[in-house]
């Protein structure tokens, strides 16, 4: 998107052409179209390596091991990856079926809060749960698969392309310091980004933008992720450590936030990367507005409130060490929640491919679609 | 400490026996009193190592790369190596007074920033100056230099258990979760700490407390110092990342905070390590009582605020590297002050060895006393 300005945002959002788009892809088919290709998350920033995966077992452990990372992106490898294992599924097609069921339920037990991995895989069923599909060979069944993912994908990067131009349209983020949290860029999704999609159009279109990151601890994918995309991409920034935005902010040298979320409840509150609350609570004390960047399918209209939004908590050697060595005593406890909630009375505007709203607006504006 | 009792602190303030005192001395004489010892603070967490200095080489060489680290623990380390070394100086008084004053060059030159340094090697060359010394034996200046070293260390002892006395009377530190940052423990002073001392007395009083320890990013005091001093005096505690304490806070389990200063000014404002602003900020929005612990010689009443306090910015690598590893691109943009300034505002309170002030409350009570 690097020729990407401000004339771009007076296309009609519905009509993108993803074909032109020219940014980096981290979830592939494989050229061969037999497996799925993955850019190696864990290995950045140091290597660009990148994978391709065809077994159950392997895709599973990429998705539990952070080789793809980001709710987005975990969504549409789970939808591709049901594409290509259908692949090796039995062709009589109760077997077929059996296979998928298997394949789709270890693939939902791989992270317990991306609510798109959820979301992919129920778009996979529903495809074979078509009418028009009962009684169909392997062959449609795989050919329906390879479709309804190609569609997710596409609609994931239309989506991003869509909150990019909402946001900067918007003036979301004024001319000076950004800060961001997490990885929420190309990396995150199929491409662009979502919270980082809006920082990247927004440089786009001509305001100048300098990007603070967070290098977001314990898993560093501000550091490792989205200070290497903002330099891949030449865009002002400057790597932080988490504790230092407050003072940062105190020398007003931040004039906005903008983070991207994990699952938002019906009433804005947003479930993202732990340590987002606390960039929240520092924007508050700051009179700094604070965005969410997140496409519609991070919604949970299920849920009434961000209280109801499962935390997943991780493995303590992820806190104690650093670099792989240890840098605490082996055997204190340690917390680590992967995710914080940030009430919705924290957030100025949640920036959807719809449009951007207030956390009051979101379910009427939904509900009214 | 761990007879450390309430009935303690029914104790007249200016006679506690230090000789009673059973807790971890990182900088000691050694046994035989003729050698510096020293707890390697480099070593820590994964192994306790202690090493006996008492050749001036030796000692510097500590200084300079963190065997002892810590303002206080420096200062301490100081007194007692020029006693150590006055061993070996000549008996003939001219001989040995400038072989004292070459060491106490060699010395004041391992460290710029620390005033303990300073403070220390001058207490050392004012004993030897005293006019009752004119003339004396070195015996007799031996026995003055080793007297003014104990002196020394037993005030920052002394200075560290008072904090810890009021901090606990006044119950600054309620049940329940206690969040700090850095360290400010045995390791960075003679022995029981600043802020950790008053979680050590407020815990020896049969307050239940929980420690929740900031890592602290990027050195990783807390991760690497206070969490080992904590399992070491089997204190509850649990290690996160600096970006987790607001969600700990949202979800009602910390009570109250603490941390150190580097220097306070004389409205209230307080100088520490980067990352503390964020802490008083996050207590503010939740109603946490958040306190600074320090004693008298931190407070700069030179300082009308903690604007005038200038904030050292470090090497970028710190924050680039994690175990020695590049963890964000080699050439990217970092923001690195070692410290940072809290406003009085977010401050419930400042404990010192006199007692525990509000910021409005300290300069004025200085001045009458």
């Amino acid at each position: 998107m690097s020729d990407f300005d401000l004339s771009d945002f007076d296309f009609d959002f519905d009509d993108f052409d993803l074909s032109d788009y020219a940014g980096l892809r981290p979830v592939q088919l494989s050229t061969s179209g037999s497996a799925l290709r993955l850019l190696d998350q864990t290995r950045l920033p140091v290597e660009e390596r990148w994978v391709e995966l065809d077994t159950l077992a392997d895709i599973a452990l990429a998705i539990e091991t952070l080789t793809v990372r980001g709710a987005p992106a975990i969504g549409c490898a789970a939808a591709i990856a049901l594409s290509v294992l259908s692949l090796g599924f039995p062709d009589e097609p109760p077997a077929f079926r059996a296979a998928f069921a298997g394949a789709a339920a270890r693939l939902a037990d791989t992270r317990p809060t991306a609510v798109n991995l959820f979301v992919a895989i129920e778009q996979q069923r529903a495809c074979l749960a078509q009418p028009s599909l009962a009684g169909a060979s392997a062959e449609h069944m795989r050919a329906a698969l390879r479709e309804t993912a190609r569609r997710h994908v596409d609609d994931d990067l239309r989506a991003c392309l869509q909150m990019g131009a909402h946001g900067a349209r918007a003036g979301c983020l004024p001319p000076g310091g950004v800060l961001t949290h997490c990885n929420t860029g190309a990396l995150a999704t199929s491409g662009h980004g979502t919270a980082l999609g809006v920082i990247r159009s927004t440089w786009a279109a001509g305001v100048a933008l300098h990007v603070f990151v967070d290098e977001t601890r314990p898993l560093l994918q501000g550091s490792r992720l989205t200070a290497w995309e903002l330099v891949h991409d030449d865009i002002p920034c400057s790597l932080l450590c988490d504790n230092m935005a407050g003072a940062l902010m105190a020398k007003g040298e931040i004039q906005s936030a903008i983070v991207g979320a994990d699952r938002i409840a019906a009433n804005g509150d947003a479930a993202n990367k732990i340590g987002t609350y606390t960039v929240a609570v520092l924007c508050k004390h700051h009179g700094i507005p604070f965005y969410v960047a997140a496409p519609s399918t991070t919604i949970d209209f299920t849920l009434d409130s961000g209280a109801q939004i499962p935390i997943e908590e991780r493995d303590p050697d992820e806190v104690r060490l650093h670099g792989g060595q240890l840098r605490a005593p082996a055997t204190v406890a340690v917390c680590n929640p992967a995710f914080d909630v940030t009430p919705a009375a924290l957030i100025t505007g949640i920036i959807t491919e719809r449009g951007v709203f207030t956390p009051a607006e979101l379910a009427p504006a939904y509900a009214s679609a």
